[in-house]
């Protein structure tokens, strides 16, 4: 990389200089798909020391953003999201230890068959090639995007919003000097090395073919430009507008304590329940549920039959049945059992999580099967949507889309198949 | 479907008239989606016997299909793959029964596990939804896209050359017949009822988000122009350029054979050979490959060395090596071993189909391994690039792309999964 490429602030010909890293990026891609396991767990072992031993220096990076964004007076959550403390750089070295401990997907064979004329045909992973992930202020999602896709054999290029150019740049230092430690191509973890804006729409282009998916990760807007702009395919979801229906076969304990969990543990998720719908067979659920929603200083709304619970009830308008509020409010609604909440989910669920509380196995079972959303669950709270939660080590995002990916997207997650034949000199009659 | 939309030649609002037809098509989808394995089977065993029972009218609308052909002066080629037969629909009707026998993907698990809190975690197979399918003069891909769509719990939009709209529409109306009789809804299966060309347009934009994939069937011309167009997913294949590498470990009779299969059993279909690439360290492989070519009417292409072995070689051009023949013709090139092999395939291969000949396992391990294509096989034809010789019963295609689906692509892989969570009233800590 050319000392020009390390500016800040723009570079002489963006578009010529975004082609030169796609090119770079795809053949790192190649090295890194037929890389070793050893070979990567030892780069991600030396990335885990590497963001310990300069922490100083990531933090003293983030200062500065932290410092200009301050002065360009940001919300007091934008700043809270970019700013990085020792506990926020230890979280990043820790998550760099999980993604080494954690299986490598490429090569696994996932089938394995044999044809009638004696070939074997297997379906093996593969890596995907070159991942584009564009963020907005967290910088620390330049670690975990960076090592998630380095362990499945993909390379990826990192944009991160420009307000945490600086603390980027540090952590990404820290990242390539593990992928030196191990011999692998630096360009396998790229970070776009100019502020400019407009690169955005550079790799939303796709770079001459070099860039295979793109993953957005941060607010509406963002999610929404990427999806109406790329070329290439998307990781994406849109929003989490997730429900918790209440059966009438209900333990209501059960459904307090999952409801509760759902919106409250951490309202702004995306895997936090908007709308609770109460079963009407059961509408004697409806009060304590609501109660306990107010009890525990979240905003409910609701029609009448809900105002009627408590005169802290809001007016529920139509508006409230899709949005997804990521703060401490929750829309109610009676449905007439799950055929009626069916119908609603139907209507105004975002394909992302859903849940049932009901002890009726038939039940149940029709709602799991019948919901279109990623992640299902029964009588389980609907913030288990997470890739830590089910498993997956670490996740880049939780895809709503059908195709290819959908719900946490992990490292297998990020891989494709080839089929490997093996014969002994067959051809085909 | 109102009268008006049964027009040959156009629709007085051809925009309103595809958006009516998405959104019939999506409500369709629903149903799919949950329908039961015994009623799609009820539709697609009535589907074969409505087709054999229509053969006379399915022929008699080819026939004028046909005729209109002539008369506009086409070539032969395509009046042949416009030209339906008794036994080319006996074919269409055996091949429904086909896959009426496949096993229902929609439900299988096909991972199952516990957390460490007792919650169990399945992946489950779902369908995607509503496939467009453009497809180009051959008629019969109304009927194997109509029932593949269907088995896997899909609704389709059928979109054929206008060339051969009477027989689609003949074909189209025995595949409604079993839908009714199955009771399962008629937009399923819905044939665009319009020759405008502008409908593709439309189609290609997604029809306000009602279409889910789009799969062309035809030409480069066709593929090239749905990639570059479609606002949704698409599974393609621009070509097949595909390689038989004669490793130094080959033995030859196998190899001849390999090879002969490879390029002459159907020159035309996408898995033929277009390249041969021998290794030097085994040159007298050379002549006897290219002297058999020869012999079976292949027309062979090289550089000096090849042209030395028969005054028939033809002098090989660069654009050759980037080139599918279709056709008896193939390029054959010395290679320095498999990584020069390696490096000739990266760098025009199409990420389709490769084979090594070897009885050297480690060399076959490196090849299968870094050959980036979605078929690579060891000592068997690349003319076994076909969802039927996989096993899959049959095919829309062959992807070459890596998301989603890649290679052969049969009923399995037009769904997609979700995942379903049981629970036990677990909350998230």
């Amino acid at each position: 990389m050319t000392a020009s490429l390390k500016a800040i602030d723009g570079a002489a010909d963006l578009p010529a200089m975004m082609t030169a890293l796609g090119a770079e990026a795809r053949a790192a891609a190649r090295v890194l798909a037929i890389a070793s396991t050893a070979q990567k767990n030892r780069a991600l072992a030396a990335m885990e020391r590497a963001i310990r031993a300069h922490a100083a220096e990531i933090l003293r990076a983030n200062a500065e953003d932290v410092a200009e964004a301050k002065a360009g007076g940001t919300t007091d959550a934008f700043v809270d999201r970019l700013t990085l403390t020792q506990a926020r750089v230890d979280a990043m070295a820790d998550g760099i230890g999980i993604i080494h401990d954690i299986a490598d997907p490429v090569g696994a064979v996932t089938e394995r068959w044999q044809r009638p004329n004696g070939m074997t045909i297997e379906r093996v992973r593969v890596p995907l090639g070159v991942i584009a992930v564009i963020f907005e202020s967290r910088p620390n999602v330049a670690a975990d995007a960076g090592v998630l896709a380095l362990k499945s054999g993909n390379a990826v290029i990192l944009r991160g919003g420009s307000d945490s150019f600086r603390s980027c740049r540090a952590i990404h230092d820290a990242l390539v000097e593990g992928l030196r430690e191990a011999g692998l191509p630096e360009a396998a973890i790229t970070l776009v090395p100019v502020r400019d804006r407009a690169a955005v729409g550079l790799l939303l282009s796709g770079l001459d073919g070099n860039v295979d998916v793109i993953v957005p990760r941060g607010g509406k807007s963002l999610v929404a430009r990427v999806e109406a702009e790329a070329r290439v395919p998307v990781f994406a979801h849109l929003e989490g507008v997730n429900h918790v229906y209440v059966d009438r076969a209900a333990d209501l304990d059960m459904a307090k304590s999952i409801v509760l969990n759902a919106k409250m543990r951490r309202p702004g998720v995306c895997g936090a329940a908007e709308t609770l719908l109460v079963d009407r067979a059961a509408e004697s659920n409806l009060a304590p549920l609501v109660t306990m929603l107010l009890a525990a200083g979240c905003e409910v709304r609701g029609d009448e039959a809900v105002q009627r619970v408590d005169p802290r009830v809001k007016p529920v308008v139509d508006a409230d049945w899709d949005t997804e509020y990521e703060a401490p409010i929750i829309s109610v609604k009676l449905v007439d059992g799950v055929d009626d909440a069916l119908a609603h989910i139907a209507q105004h669920g975002s394909h992302h999580t859903e849940a049932i509380v009901t002890a009726d196995e038939t039940t149940a079972a029709k709602f799991l099967n019948e919901v279109d959303a990623a992640i299902v669950l029964h009588n389980a709270s609907t913030q288990f949507a997470d890739g830590g939660e089910f498993g997956f080590g670490a996740e880049i995002g939780i895809a709503t889309g059908k195709f290819h990916a959908r719900g946490p997207v992990g490292a297998e997650q990020l891989t494709s198949f080839k089929y490997r034949v093996h014969g002994t000199g067959q051809i085909r009659p």
